[in-house]
């Protein structure tokens, strides 16, 4: 159903993102591999973590004229710039368009909200399949054209239905998972098949709250601003490195169920601003934090 | 598609909004008539506004023991109370499921927001027509099995189509419109037929940038803050009384392309928030400003 | 040193805080009591705690025409209302102007925030005295006026000092204690003479982050927001009722020091604005919740 | 009364501000600049607007081991750099503590908030003068220690008053100017003698509520939130480069008096911000917009 997609010329572009031991001359070093190579810079983002000595940098260039072929760039900017500087670096090109599993169980909001944005052609993605615990959102999956597959996840089952779940996202291509209130814990083995590529919203102002119930616990608090997280998912619940927050204000007045409706408005902006970041290749992640650029 | 809306088991109840000059006792006036004919009070909202001297109120309570017969309910309250205290008052009644008609032209981010909740049945609404003066929309629309229709509006035709609108909206029963970024002036004719019923979100922090092109004028302006705001719909083009208004950071590295897309986020938030309290009958106008109860 | 304290002609009221057994009929019971007796409400604010079925109230009435005096108040709203009801209730006087301790240790900003406050007149408060177990900030209590006690605490001589604190509160007056980023624990002995009567800002968005560094602790978690949090001192440390909060954005570019610097803003503001609801009467505190009434 | 002010070991840095047509390499000249002469760079922010074609740069770094003199910096700096690139930069040394002229009117709380700062050593900067239309705060000037001068301005006498004011602000060799809630409009011609270097406050979100009396414009029209806006002072009133805004929520229950008791909490604090990103040397101006750096 991506009826409405606007059509736009996109550039043809590639993002360079690099952290490595800070330095002098790093920036210099890597913008003169760009401008010597007729590569026109687009954006470029630098941060260096003084404390530890952390240098950060998302570089974004148009292709059209530059003199080495895309193909090839990653090995000459690793043999010229990368190794010599220790980096760990990560090259995009705009023209792969990345593929995304959206993980969902019974409640829609969150679901919505990115189906509303994929088919507005907001995003530079690709949904091929939803997955889920439960049957309820079948219908929606259906409406908007995506196939939905049931994986019910009990204790006994769990690894078999995480190996069946992972079979179908290899044969989909699938370069990133978004948990859309997934209420499901992935095991560690399927986390690690995923290093900082499954985005997960947490309907907390994190660390406050993890786990199960956090409105719940946010009403018992008596707490005047409730929040939601949204986190890469790492082996422990809900400790991955943040990617965005966000909060909103409560009071007395508001009873367990006020602040779960009012939460949701959080839960699916926080979200899907998350997975924008992610498309966009502005997130960088170090020692579980993440630097997000503008 | 209501297919995912929850059953609820929905409480009987009335609800009176009343505003009326000023005294003592209005209070405990209104209270005991619920009281003594068995009404369990709910909810109850009060502000008095000690320069206009105006006293605004909310009540919501149990029909199910009420010893007076919900049809003649208005009838006895205005006898009783509403005239001797010379007030403005309306009652609304949980079964009475109130009546949308949603216009929209060409952006689909505020109609995917409303038909999500919609489909969801996350409000008590029913959203019969779909109106637009472009068919780009319509296959969103259909999608979620809404009847769409289409009034392309010229400067000749504009009166004939409003008639038009006007005519299928009363064979829809429509109660109140919302304009989810509908891009067309109503005339001053169409506005007075839904006194307070019609509610618009501007993309920009109103008074500020009132008009075409708010997140242009922003740009321009170099504003730290873009912002969006509903409002009941008057005659004055975006001067109507004020529901909602909510607000997100923006710098110099936001271009234009950047504030739209921020304020997408903003706007859908805000409009559907402010239908929410429209639907819950939480607010109250009086010269051109609101009372929104918590 | 309240050298610019501007003249206000304050009227002569009451304000009387409730919270009950909800059922029906308080409301016009209580507003029927200043009616009746010639009291003119100015402000009436209720909140019904549905879950808890509590029912909270704050009203506020001229005492020029109130048909009883002042000191038979208390007497007779208790005989007529409050014990029938079983009312916790406390009535207090606009005459009579609140007197505060003032505990500080090293940190500057929010003394001065409250001593700018103080001395412009925007609180009707008197401030008697400040304590501190540093001498730093004694030249700041100086130039304001405001005598300065300083009482160095160690583990050993905790218990008698605070006693001397006591009685120079005893001595005094001393009707409430703001913690204004003072760093020492209040035992439990020195906590319970002041239920509900000693204000603390926390440097954090609790329940996040409790405890001590939490500037270090958000760093290291890597969170996209910081927060500040006032509340009333209980036995457990940082676990008290939360009357307020507030939040501020920060990212990979802020060090510790950063925070450090933000989060000042935010305690200063989000303390003193605790303190004036404080003062207004507005807070009331049920099960380690409070209501703060707007 | 600088009694508080904590000892520093301050960096001896320089920090240059640039902008310029952007062209390939600009940061790369830059940062070898500092590099090949023993430059270690602290801090290093950049922005490109693409769509004005403008580079602008902020670049810090420790002068100890640097080769070429502080005092010869700007010579080859404009030589080798400034004047090919067509550059518009201006250096600062972290040596040179800037001075300000604080103007105040009868509100005390920005005042107080400066001061309060100021005092504390939290901003590296001399205040050698008050400027004041009004004897009102002179009291709280002497308690702080700072020499306060009154200029009764009429429409008859301003032009000698300001000469005067001039006058006074040459002989304490002022850099730049503060505007703390100062309730005079100053002269076309005051203004031109310190370009971007004129701090003021609006308490109103702007371009909403220009002029005199924002809060109770902001009151009439019912807004749902009310902001504050510092600005560099242009000539054309309100209208200057914006540095900073925020914003808080109010609603039916705010009289004009909560709204500008609100109000002073984000005038005082969106100031202090404007000038510590002054003092910070992090403010670029070009065409009436600010670029302001993290």
């Amino acid at each position: 159903m991506k009826t409405i997609k606007p059509l736009r010329d996109k550039k043809n572009t590639a993002v360079l993102l690099i952290h490595c031991p800070d330095r002098q001359g790093i920036l210099a070093t890597v913008t003169e591999f760009m401008n010597k190579n007729s590569g026109n810079i687009l954006y470029l983002d630098q941060h260096v973590d003084r404390q530890e000595k952390i240098f950060y940098m998302r570089v974004e260039w148009e292709l059209d004229n530059f003199a080495i072929p895309a193909e090839k760039i990653g090995e000459y900017f690793d043999t010229l710039i990368g190794k010599p500087l220790q980096m760990n670096w990560r090259i995009y090109f705009s023209d792969d368009v990345p593929r995304m599993a959206l993980f969902v169980s019974k409640m829609p909001h969150a679901l919505f909200d990115i189906l509303g944005r994929y088919t507005s052609g907001e995003w530079d993605v690709e949904i091929p399949i939803i997955i889920s615990n439960h049957e309820t959102l079948k219908p929606v999956a259906e409406r908007f054209g995506i196939p939905f597959y049931y994986f019910p996840v009990t204790r006994e089952n769990k690894e078999e239905q995480e190996a069946a779940e992972m079979k179908l996202m290899k044969e989909n291509n699938i370069d990133f998972v978004v948990l859309a209130r997934y209420m499901q814990v992935l095991s560690e083995n399927f986390v690690k098949q995923f290093p900082n590529r499954i985005i997960n919203i947490h309907h907390s102002f994190l660390p406050a709250f993890a786990g199960a119930k956090p409105y719940h616990a946010a009403h018992e608090r008596g707490v005047k601003i409730i929040g939601a997280t949204s986190h890469y998912v790492t082996s422990e619940l809900d400790a991955g490195p943040i990617i965005g927050q966000d909060v909103t204000r409560c009071s007395h007045v508001d009873t367990i169920q006020n602040l779960i409706r009012k939460g949701r408005d959080l839960e699916k902006i926080v979200l899907s601003q998350a997975v924008y970041k992610h498309l966009q290749r502005k997130i960088l992640v170090y020692k579980n934090r993440t630097v997000v650029f503008n």
